[in-house]
């Protein structure tokens, strides 16, 4: 096929603001425009009105990527596919967000979380680049997990929620954790808030010395031993506010993941030495936007109509 | 392709003893043939032995699939493909069994874990037909998990070892575990020797109302509630010589598992009334042959010529 002058369109929908954005990747951003995540019927005719303009300034745009927080539904055979379902943000439950802006925008449309897409952005143009098999996490207001296996997210009839699993704690740990599910899950223990709560000040100020970077290194590790022995990333990609702010957490938790697999896999990246299994991702906050974007070129390429393939070709 | 009257061939490689099956499924075995896993030259002879009678006497096989025990190589760009790698049992480590039984046979090779094949036939022919995203997991002299995610396993820089995730304990839980990686890994604290370890006796004798089963059910749940937030299955098929012969752990665990996710993933099945997610399997210990089964007829497909696609019959 000859290739389109069209571009593609991308809307990171946060739980507190949106992002739509125009290009192709990286290195081709033609524009940008963030609105404030607020009442949904408003938000979603916000994010309309600027998708119809690129449409309208460009003559059509190829495909259209949606990265939603969640919970969603990714099961391409359900009724409410594309929606926000059973999430606790006030008024946007059971939300259809894919299937209504794919009607508006007519063309293929890509649906996935906000931290799956930002974790193929990574792979596509980002530290992931040449990796088949990684992780994504992030360590902020929550804590998120991406599962790329062979080049895509996976997910059942649920997608991840690797932040809510519940870990072993550290001796000596005995905060109670503030998921209001779970109590002292990972995301109860270890998230930004969490850490706030543990010491009463915000994790970008606690010095590295504070006794409560053990436990919140130990949990994490304890997530990633859970992970090694699940879909076996190639590479861990830690991002978000608070390892962004607190380097010396990748050594801390790459020695406790080595100590706690204790060799029953082996690693190379983790016995050749340390600091190349947990690793910061590459795309800083442009890593949702380009997520939105990364699924919008996926749709369209599974969409495509593919060359003819001859038995003499093959 | 006019169907061929050729049959597909099996090897499930166990540590102590392998299956080799000829057939097409469940109910067309031709023959079933079992050997000890002695010394691997010599077992592997005796496999190539069988094999190469079966050639001669059916003019080829259409497909070989092989369902071993691990850890092995599945990683396809791999030198060491179809390799055993890093076992504990005497003699076999890195030990090249696809590879080498592939160019025996000349076709089509599939290769995969004992517990992935398992859970591969079981979604073919036994208790999770129909289901794309399902899990299948195994309690007995060890725990294995094999992940079914649309339909095909999943693995990364190694298969699912999920057997040696650390869990939350139950509290009064204060046995050690008998893991000699990692003590209290649920394989170290719920299989059937950890059981035996706990109580000095086999777990099959033991009742129904022993307060171990309280502990195995707990650390059973969480292994689960992992899975849950994980690639969430639509189903978990619980299988092996413990839950076989221990029926009541059934409802045990999918209490402790409703009461983990406390509503933070909505599982139908745990909702509607418990027994409906956490069920037996079907195939039984027919499950490990017919995996290999399994593997060979999806190698098949996966070297097959397609028909021609045209854009017209999209």
């Amino acid at each position: 096929m000859a290739p389109s002058p069209k571009l593609l369109a991308g809307v990171e929908l946060g739980g507190t603001k949106c992002v739509c954005i125009l290009g192709t990747g990286p290195d081709d951003v033609r524009a940008v425009e963030r609105l404030p995540t607020g009442e949904r019927e408003e938000t979603l005719r916000q994010i309309e009105t600027v998708l119809e303009r690129w449409r309208a300034q460009h003559g059509g745009v190829r495909a259209l990527g949606i990265a939603s927080f969640g919970p969603v539904d990714l099961r391409a055979d359900s009724p409410t596919y594309g929606f926000i379902t059973s999430t606790t943000k006030a008024g946007w439950r059971n939300t259809d967000v894919a299937q209504r802006l794919g009607r508006r925008m007519g063309g293929p449309v890509g649906f996935d979380t906000d931290v799956n897409g930002a974790a193929l952005a990574e792979g596509r143009w980002g530290a992931a680049a040449g990796l088949d098999d990684f992780a994504y996490v992030t360590v902020g207001t929550g804590i998120g997990v991406g599962l790329i296996v062979r080049g895509k997210s996976i997910f059942g009839v649920n997608h991840t929620e690797l932040g809510h699993i519940r870990v072993v704690r550290k001796p000596g740990d005995t905060f109670a954790g503030i998921c209001p599910f779970h109590g002292d899950c990972i995301e109860g223990l270890a998230s930004g808030p969490a850490i706030e709560a543990r010491v009463g000040m915000p994790a970008s100020q606690l010095p590295p010395d504070h006794p409560a970077w053990d436990f919140v290194a130990h949990g994490l590790a304890q997530l990633f031993h859970s992970m090694v022995l699940t879909t076996a990333p190639s590479r861990i990609f830690l991002g978000g506010g608070v390892p962004g702010g607190q380097t010396h957490l990748f050594e801390r938790i790459q020695q406790e993941l080595k100590r706690s697999l204790n060799r029953y896999v082996e690693v190379p990246e983790l016995e050749q030495g340390i600091g190349l299994y947990v690793v910061p991702p590459g795309l800083g906050t442009m890593a949702g936007p380009l997520g939105a974007l990364a699924l919008a070129a996926d749709a369209e390429a599974a969409t495509a109509i593919p060359p003819l393939v001859t038995a003499a070709s093959r």
